[in-house]
């Protein structure tokens, strides 16, 4: 039997438990090119509620289709020379035990790592951290670099990645508890807590020399403000809105846009990681060897169990989760 | 007697003729290490407008002080060495008949051109255009360029060397006149006249294949229409915001910041011409030459007479211009 959640209806405002509906059918057989794969983990990331919303770099999700989302598994059955039985693979298969679908949507793993490792900090979430930084905002030691939901599975590892790179790291996070966490234990030079108000004041007061790199997971109040600390010629790596996702009615756009960006010739630029996929397995090594060697704490947040995803993925958008958050199916 | 417009208050709204002041005084002596200039041109431009506002890249215009701005003129007395009586000079002095300023605010204009293209089309008005659309827009032979405020001093320049680089050329201007004149006179592929209404269909209907480079003047509504029509890899080159200046009450800014920077992967940078000026020489020469050689048509719009110039901005503002607007004095 073939257990799955179902995209059942468009949200209006939050995402709830309605949003989604369970579905039990029979396991599918793999057609010709097809390769059979059983989940071992789900991604659940701030986007899979953006693809609610309409097109943006991928299609919209459909009421009634399976919840996308990104997954890593082990292929049970193939019709394809080079998947074989056991192989690790990865892909946007959804929310689901099993599925069957084409090889050319699956990449094999062979990278060496505990699968919670290889759905986030090794994956997309830490790749997405690594090009966005690197290649986008492109920091200079002793850059002032500030990322928002600092504590999220994204935020997390550019932080640490621009300590790497020599940099004076802040960050934002939703509650003062994540934001001593961050820099007891994550090595942030200082971490606002954008729920206490002020925030505007409290990034001035946390980054006294303005800011270089400007890493936007968030949009929204912490970007108007950011905006208004950058440095001359800042950059500002535009990778997410998470705080217009979940929402009945987005925020007006940053008033500082144009205007500032020419007085302060900002760079806002945006990607999505794909973009850099032809570079992958060279960031990823990098990766790997950093959190083997101890220089980065990749953080998971696993919750147990495919019944709890929708629960999961709203507590992402309450701020629930430290880290990477996925789901042991 | 040195005649000058003095900043007398700032506007609430749009400027009036009682910001401004006459005043008769002495023409002043230089001092050591100062040159005493005769005012023949004035350069008029929306961001003098933008100087009342507040700091920028340059400290805010504060009330009493002469009003600012570009100019040519000649030297009339000098105590430094390189600056001879009869030497044409260009600087930032002002509405103002004569000023004797320090030998290092005015750069020597060598250039063989009617006073009425170096202060615009081969000056600061050109050059913006030129390095902004070739160094931060970077556009390729085949993309579609858009231009807000395209019948002004940049817009016109802007247009022409887009066409010279291969591109097509779509323009954004107040009026069907103006808009007729750009496709008739400028070689703009399509104008679209932003005060009809309906701007975003308009601009869709001229652009079939989407934006590859917005050259935004404007910021505002034009802003955020181009931002839902941009191409994936889009540039927008944050030149003004000049629908902005002149207002009460700035707008929101635009909603699709950081939404579509994000999923179109688009760029948005911001620049002021003197962060090219040490490529300056060879910029100029070849602007001067495309336009000795007719291939680009450079527009000045002259108004006699230094006491016109508080009119003649509100003018500008009011769209009342073609091409470079200067004052002869």
């Amino acid at each position: 039997m073939n257990r799955q959640w179902l995209y059942a209806k468009p949200p209006t405002g939050r995402i709830g438990v309605d949003t989604f509906q369970w579905r039990e059918t029979a396991i599918p057989a793999p057609r010709a090119g097809e390769v059979l794969v059983r989940t071992r983990m789900l991604s659940l990331d701030p986007a899979n509620r953006a693809w609610m919303m309409g097109k943006t770099y991928r299609d919209a999700l459909e009421p009634g289709q399976v919840m996308s989302g990104f997954a890593i598994g082990e292929v049970v059955d193939s019709t394809v020379a080079g998947f074989a039985k056991g192989d690790l693979v990865e892909g946007d298969w959804g929310w689901q035990e099993y599925a069957a679908l084409p090889a050319a949507r699956l990449t094999r793993r062979t990278l060496e790592a505990p699968l919670e490792l290889l759905v986030g900090p090794l994956s997309v979430t830490g790749l997405t951290a690594y090009f966005g930084l690197l290649e986008v905002g492109r920091p200079k030691p002793g850059d002032t670099v500030l990322v928002s939901a600092a504590a999220g599975a994204v935020g997390t590892m550019v932080g640490q990645i621009a300590k790497l790179a020599g940099c004076r790291v802040v960050g934002t996070a939703g509650g003062q508890d994540k934001c001593d966490w961050l820099t007891r234990d994550l090595g942030f030079d200082a971490a606002v807590d954008y729920k206490a108000g002020g925030v505007r004041r409290a990034l001035a007061a946390a980054c006294p020399g303005g800011i270089d790199v400007y890493f936007d997971n968030t949009g929204g109040a912490v970007l108007e403000a950011a905006l208004s600390l950058m440095n001359l010629r800042g950059r500002i790596v535009c990778c997410g809105n998470v705080s217009q996702y979940d929402v009945d009615k987005p925020a007006p756009g940053p008033m500082a846009v144009p205007g500032l960006v020419v007085t302060k010739r900002l760079r806002l630029e945006g990607f999505i990681v794909m973009d850099f996929y032809d570079r992958r397995a060279e960031a990823e090594a990098r990766l790997a060897r950093w959190v083997s060697e101890g220089r980065i704490k990749a953080v998971v947040d696993v919750v147990e169990g495919l019944e709890k995803a929708p629960e999961a993925l709203i507590g992402l958008f309450a701020g629930r989760n430290r880290g990477k958050m996925a789901v042991r199916v």
